[in-house]
């Protein structure tokens, strides 16, 4: 795949899944929306079903990785690092627009939060926070999940049929669901540094008024808990498969 | 395919989305129903298994598109518009057809309702209505949305088994499953103009005691930005792949 | 297949059915049951997944039609009539056998429950009953959700590679917890008259003590609506297709 | 397959599965997790999701039991036990592992529970308790929730195309959450007896403060019923198939 489809495709997968996921936050977390409070039931089948929308529609340009843990996880499998920083650089570029479609799509939401006396702090919706606040148990929970991510996914490519039927991504979807039922209740589960990290800077930039924190201070441990996670999951897997 | 059959295939397609995707409603908001107050995880799902039932009922016969904003992008995409007409034709009267059929379903519940001192009104099973009305944010929504939901449709086709393994269906019904739990939040998602049109005039014409307004001020916010979703995701389609 | 492989492969499979279908409603209605008030979304995936479980199981030696309705939809659109009482001679006795098995699955339930002050009815993890008791409604709800069933099934058929991949059941398991979420709300989805009856008659005949009427003025109508809609589904098809 | 794959594999998949499964409850019952009372649909889709992940990263090296009572039913219709022994050690190891991995991903909030001044008992999150506690009745209830999920799945071996599309064990991870919607209700559904011990030993081995007990006495029905529900399971399948 030539480095112009790479870059496309991430972006536009990318951007597709951040627009669901951060949407599903959007919808369960703001006022005046019709899914307030629909719980984490609803969150993380939205998360699972934006990487189905995105990943699909990136797959025929880029092979639909939306994730730097995921390409880092096959590069340490395959040890071709040679596009790793054309999906990379797609996946930022494709996160960040992906939180300002999803800031356009929840816009009179917003509006109306800003105006409230007590509005509530936005980032939860573009990027994750810890429950407790804990620097190394965050960070081993993060590596935990993604290795829980990268490590089937890798393993699906020698699943026959998987690839050749057309639902191997309809499969991925659904780990992603359960990684956040299961795994996600202790950080929220970033497991992807493009996915926390983009819409972090987006949450900075926008001009939404009474936003809150962007929390640049728990920012590393979503982008340095799940490259190790990937990498991690790359050794696993040229080790024992 | 012939005129005929892609009329009849719209029809009964679009018939059976509409009995799903209103009488999931319907089950959720109306007294004495088993389902009531079953939440947004129920009508999210409501409405993706209405999309799996009626586009695999179609699918034989006319595709099955069951949505003007389907049918347009895959005509900005191909260029062929000859068989537009029919397939809207199809998509209206079948969704017209389909919200008659959730009536008769729910009838002993709406004329329940009917009876109680504070009737609640009744437009919401059958069309869309804004959580916060602003015109113009929420047609950016339903843009937006619609984009969601046709560009990962146009970019299934290039995805390799998908289509011979007759799971396409299934994929695109948990693709509007995310649509609706991600992106729904602001005007309960139409992304499809006959969904919201067609029911809309059948709830106008009805004779149901106490129904309520069909808000016939709002109704060209969902028609208009689903067509303007579909030609665009025709657009960049073209574009990008 | 032989008429020896047909009754037997229904009557697994329309107990598997069953354990599972009523086993979610006990679940959910029970006291001392870890899914006490778990909600219309459990009790309708639990009926999918009865679904999936018993049709797959009942797959190699009868096709796995669990629902006379089908039968009859089938015998209908085919015009071969040869096996249909075998079909259903299998389903009804499967069914019994489904709901001994789950009054065995919750016994200590089912014992606790008749010791309370109040012992709650037990017949609605049986067999359906209406929210709203009225005849000639409740048979057009019937009618229209057993449409909803196996016109779609019989359209699956024309699906390319949908049985070739496997994947029909799947489709079907989804099927089924759409017309739970979306049309189950008025008389409890029967659209079945082996998942209704067998069940129905199992509760008048088992040893459980308070456990409430078995309400056989209203086990007519989850009969006769599902036969009228699986025979109204052949019509349809053969018309339309 | 060669042992030294076998015990491999089944050492992956059996710990990924726990820590999925165990997560799920960990993520549900504890304080300060992001899915806290998230309610018995979270709980049964990610133990389903858990199979789903666990199984397709084993499936290339040892199949994928991941379960004694799968592996025990297999051994009984194919009459070879040879490798038996090996793969029950695996998914003995497995399931601790697994054990181990969930609550370093839960360690802040297992902290944060044994601090307060009520600390909640933790064994739930590693093993299964009955409702209420009736060694006759707990037994057949998993003896029945097992063969729901064993002869299904031997019965998945005759389904045309369920292999070659690579989807089986996507069907698998869904038959998984509809037994835990339907039959979990009285016991929380063990079916496996490597799922219960090896957690069980684990938490009982674990420095957690605060932790209550390991409730031995109960820890035989969950070990026995699944390996009778997985022996009477490849019998049933002999005999009928």
């Amino acid at each position: 795949m030539s480095n112009g489809d790479v870059f496309l495709g991430e972006v536009i997968g990318t951007a597709i899944l951040i627009l669901f996921g951060a949407g599903v936050v959007a919808a369960v977390v703001l006022n005046y929306s019709k899914a307030k409070d629909a719980g984490w039931v609803v969150i993380a089948f939205g998360w699972g079903f934006g990487v189905l929308a995105g990943a699909y529609t990136a797959a025929p340009l880029s092979g639909g990785h939306l994730n730097p843990a995921v390409t880092i996880g096959i590069a340490v499998d395959t040890g071709d690092w040679d596009q790793v920083p054309v999906y990379i650089a797609g996946q930022m570029v494709g996160a960040m627009l992906g939180a300002v479609l999803c800031w356009l799509t929840y816009y009179a939401q917003f509006r109306a939060n800003a105006e409230e006396e007590l509005a509530q702090p936005t980032l939860g919706i573009f990027s994750t926070a810890p429950a407790i606040r804990n620097p190394v148990a965050n960070l081993v929970t993060e590596i935990i999940a993604t290795v829980g991510l990268v490590l089937p996914i890798l393993a699906f490519g020698l699943t026959k049929g998987l690839g050749e039927s057309g639902t191997a991504v309809l499969v991925v979807a659904f780990l992603v669901v359960g990684i956040g039922l299961s795994l996600g209740g202790p950080t929220g589960y970033a497991i992807n540094p493009a996915r926390d990290l983009g819409p972090r800077i987006v949450h900075t930039l926008l001009p939404i008024p009474n936003k809150g924190t962007s929390d640049w201070g728990y920012a590393w441990i979503p982008v340095v808990g799940p490259l190790i996670g990937g990498a991690l999951s790359g050794v696993i897997f040229n080790a024992a498969f």
